[in-house]
């Protein structure tokens, strides 16, 4: 039976590569590369960086493909990602029996495999539809919470109290309620629509790449700053990520 | 000046350290390992681990301290907590005070720094305290939460949904509100307290180490049997580090 690694690589620092995950690759007979398109070549730079620093097994392939598009037109978004998730497990699958007898595969993942990913959901659809069946397992790696909180130098959570992650949609749709919440995949600069000018935010995009940018202040402050930055950033990259902590109030401040 | 990294080691398997981890204990002229008293002997011996197997450069000394006890007697939580910070940075002081001139020390923190962990605050302190001044950088680690994820190999969030990471207090406090919702730091079994039978639960313990144990299911039928678990080994360790993931819902229910 195949045996596949999920593997978290981190966020853009290639150092940011855990020994776990270059043993976990070199055990490995193929590398899977998804290629998204232009914005997405940053990426797809990054994770053939960390193939050619770490793969040292002459024997282990890099193998690219290109990962389907969802198609959105006559259905509601549910039947869209459901049927583009079906998509991408046909794909894995057939990148599966493409392995030699009882071989090993790995996709790398950026950041942790865990957190707003669908791979691990994917790879249980595509063993399902399998004829041949195969066993996964997952690596952990460095995620873009943990890049933004080690740029920044902060804790992510005041003392014992909570930590929301959430998306910028929701930010939007729920208020920024809790005291420290994350924001991610952030589309729509949900930072600045919510009515909280005393939170601190801090910021970061490109995080852990040479491209790294941060800024930190009091949201009322460096909402316009950081909407300016963001979008000569934007413009000048042709894509961006990033991703952003909002807090209120301070350690103790409740005793 | 001196510099201090405060390097995330991940949280009990040696191979979650990163390269920039490795990176920075071997440019560093000390690395301090805390000595915290027997039920902690098992985290010292994994961070001894750690330094004997990536530590190469053999001018860089490992410094064991031992980590001054909060007392909590005559004073409120907050004055105990101040004072035994003050106390801890005290100490950092001495141990920075120790480099050689311009000399570089790291600090090997339990999963990644910015998570449940004060050394990032208690070193902020120790600046503003000390004569002499100091830079600091903070290196993520691999956090129990991706540990737990990658056992249990799934992944952390609903499609698109929040996460929050909360402490077992103030999940028995407020009750389990969120549709995922990790807890830490929870000595009282919260999850047996809450009124939830058809939630998940995702449970782990000793994540990463020789000892792991995993438990899942739904809550009403597992519970007894994690606490039953929980507590054996508890008695055998003599002490126990777990975490867990509460679930309410599936994958796209709400669209
Ligand atoms: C699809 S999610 C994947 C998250 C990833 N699995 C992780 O562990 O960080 C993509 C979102 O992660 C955040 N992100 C990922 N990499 C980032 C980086 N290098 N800098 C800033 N934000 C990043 C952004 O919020 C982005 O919208
Ligand atoms: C003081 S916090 C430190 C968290 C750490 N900084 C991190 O990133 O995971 C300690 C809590 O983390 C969790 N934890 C840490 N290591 C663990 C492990 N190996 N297995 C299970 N839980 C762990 C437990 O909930 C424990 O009470």
């Amino acid at each position: 039976m195949p045996h596949i690694h999920i593997i978290g690589i981190g966020t853009g620092n290639p150092e940011h590569v855990t020994i776990q995950a270059i043993n976990a690759m070199n055990a490995s007979d193929a590398i899977f590369i998804p290629t998204k398109g232009p914005e997405k070549d940053g990426l797809a730079a990054v994770r053939r960086e960390i193939c050619s620093r770490y793969v040292t097994n002459s024997k282990t392939e890099i193998i690219e493909f290109s990962v389907p598009k969802r198609a959105t037109a006559d259905r509601t978004y549910l039947e869209s990602v459901d049927a583009w998730h079906a998509a991408i497990a046909e794909t894995y699958v057939r990148l599966i029996e493409g392995l030699p007898e009882a071989g090993t595969g790995a996709f790398l993942i950026w950041g942790d495999p865990s957190l707003y990913d669908s791979t691990i959901r994917i790879l249980e659809r595509a063993r399902v539809a399998s004829s041949f069946g195969f066993a996964f397992s997952v690596i952990p790696g460095i995620t873009s919470v943990q890049a933004l909180a080690a740029s920044h130098r902060i804790p992510i959570n005041l003392v014992g109290k909570p930590l929301e992650l959430t998306t910028g949609r929701r930010l939007v749709e729920k208020g920024n309620r809790a005291e420290s919440t994350v924001v991610m995949l952030d589309g729509e600069l949900a930072f600045s629509k919510i009515d909280d000018p005393d939170a601190e935010i801090f910021w970061g995009a490109y995080l852990g790449t040479p491209d790294e940018i941060t800024r930190a202040g009091r949201l009322a402050d460096v909402a316009d700053e950081i909407v300016r930055v963001r979008a000569e950033a934007r413009a000048r990259h042709g894509w961006i990520m990033d991703i952003y902590l909002l807090r209120k109030g301070h350690d103790f401040d409740d005793l």
